[in-house]
């Protein structure tokens, strides 16, 4: 049986999957709209009441004077890059090498507003204060990740952040934050998403990673930064005469899950080391900053498939749907803790890393 | 009472509009979602069932080989013209002045494509054959639009629009048609929407028009076209991670509305003959030949304000909540019909027309 199953069909048929909030079924919506008032009016084109109140709401969590919901960050950031770059009329920014704008945007950024990236750090580290002192050329706006998601969650130190943004404003550099996963740290900071947001120019944060909505993000700055990307967003054909089908869920979510973000960094700390204690596993970072970390082993991924069918089929356990190669005898996934693992006994999870440890050791 | 109630207010308290299906708010959404399993998975960037299906069924209606969903008609029409300049190896690209690409778009096109329009024919005229063929300079592609909505929803005779494509044929001109409205032609052409499209190498179609959805678009034509579509999509950010919440009201109105436009066609002809009928009121087209036209005034704005308010009060009747100033003794507004008319007894619809025509004369 295990040998004709793959990987994908045998996660889907498990009772119990570590990772996420849950399946991404249109209840996700009808939950969210389940207490809402049907009387209630559509925003259009950017205006009413429900847009304006949630943007409000977010301005003030990110402690930035406006906010604009968007129904994409890919179309948000590509926004932010070019305003800034307009108002240093620079064509040039400066981000990680396997920042989403450059790795999953189909090169949006070159393609339609002809910015060029320089690619900061090397791929497998983060942007530290003296890559950006080293930079050597003028450039726009430098976007920092938080966490760095391409690297299993990777974030600078609090005061690296700090030193980052400090410089940064005496050279005259604009600081963007793509937070898409910005509530997720702030459990490790220790600080509040305005007091983050304070070391930045301009943020985004998305409302489908961690707080589990449908789609959609939030771009916050100044007013005037804030008005200008208005119009580009007109531009992009992203000003849709309703975006309420994303934003009621935004703030269904939001108000759910904001506050669990401790929690899920908890667990993440928790099923890292349990994972780790592997034989041939390890996790990056060792122990997790936020509610994601990506899990490595020392094992062909052919080699790996069937023993994780096995450990699905035997224990009801789902680590993963799939497996990326990093090598000939190397791959991983990576995992992001939501409300799915808390209701996992300890005991069916134990099980499950007891026998993934013995397969491996055996294989 | 009515010198201090503003057109709006008047309007929005009538029990009776005539444009329209009905309000825009959240129960278009719940109704749509009610008959819908909560288990069904969420399309995911671009795949899944729910948008392939769709999609699908759409290229069949329209006669194409495939067919993408997009967010908004913004994006999908900016795209369409892109690919077609690229394939040409040119910038330029011919549309009538009052295009949406030309007067709602912030320009998208110019700021993100670097594409330079011809405006084509006077802006309150059709563009006709002659037109197209006395350009005088290469263009990529020539836009129609079906019907032309700003000059009333006026639409060139079949054999005219069939000569124009083959005109383009011949000259290697690509032909583009934005349809958002369609459906609501059909009846007046006597042709399947196939059929009209058949004349157009791409084809975008709209929801929120007279089927009523909440947003989205559709852009149609051959695999190559909209694979290549796909990928400026990811660029403009408009590759949601779902578009179900668009997807699935687009599917149940389409499915209960685009076998009304015959109803609509038929109503606006008789509320068109209704109104022109009254003193100093014409209607643009005279015979509507869609559910929508413009209704003139030869009476200042601010004359016919109050008198409309008054309407509104005695009859319950709301025929607009603004009006646009075409000169200083003239306006007028747009009229679509949709479930909305059906549903008002004739003879209340009467006595609102009889105390315009009567106020109207005693301006």
């Amino acid at each position: 049986m295990s040998e004709t199953k793959s990987l994908l069909e045998a996660f889907n048929a498990t009772a119990m999957k570590l990772a996420g909030h849950g399946k991404r079924d249109i209840e996700v919506l009808k939950e969210a709209f389940a207490g809402v008032d049907g009387q209630t009016d559509s925003d259009i084109y950017g205006g009413g009441r429900l847009i304006e109140d949630f943007q409000a709401e977010m301005a003030e969590v990110l402690g930035k004077e406006t906010a604009v919901f968007f129904p994409s960050g890919t179309m948000a950031q590509q926004i932010a890059l070019r305003i800034w770059c307009d108002r240093k009329g620079m064509k040039t920014v400066a981000y990680h090498p396997l920042c989403h704008l450059e790795i999953h945007e189909q090169d949006g950024l070159k393609e339609l507003h002809h910015i060029e990236p320089l690619l900061l750090a090397d791929k497998d580290s983060l942007i530290t204060l003296d890559d950006v002192k080293n930079i050597g050329r003028d450039i726009a706006c430098l976007l920092l990740e938080l966490p760095q998601r391409e690297i299993g969650g990777q974030l600078p130190e609090y005061a690296e952040l700090k030193a980052i943004s400090a410089y940064c404003r005496g050279q005259g550099i604009i600081l963007h934050l793509d937070g898409a996963r910005l509530f997720e740290v702030l459990p490790y900071y220790g600080k509040t998403a305005a007091e983050v947001c304070s070391l930045f120019d301009s943020v985004y944060i998305s409302f489908y990673k961690g707080i589990g909505g449908i789609a959609g993000a939030i771009l916050a700055g100044s007013k005037e930064f804030t008005e200008e990307s208005k119009i580009w967003k007109r531009r992009h054909g992203g000003d849709l005469v309703s975006l309420y089908p994303y934003i009621v869920p935004a703030r269904y979510y939001y108000r759910q899950r904001a506050g669990k973000m401790g929690q899920y960094y908890e667990e993440a700390k928790e099923l890292a080391a349990l994972l780790g204690g592997c034989h041939k596993v390890s996790t990056l970072p060792q122990q997790p900053v936020s509610n994601m970390f990506h899990v490595h082993f020392a094992i062909a991924k052919e080699q790996l498939e069937p023993i994780l069918i096995t450990v699905y089929e035997q224990t009801g356990v789902g680590l993963t749907a799939s497996l990326r190669e990093t090598g000939e005898t190397s791959c991983f996934f990576e995992m992001h803790i939501g409300d799915r693992y808390g209701i996992i006994p300890k005991a069916e999870l134990g099980a499950a890393v007891e026998l993934l440890d013995h397969l491996i050791k055996q294989a």
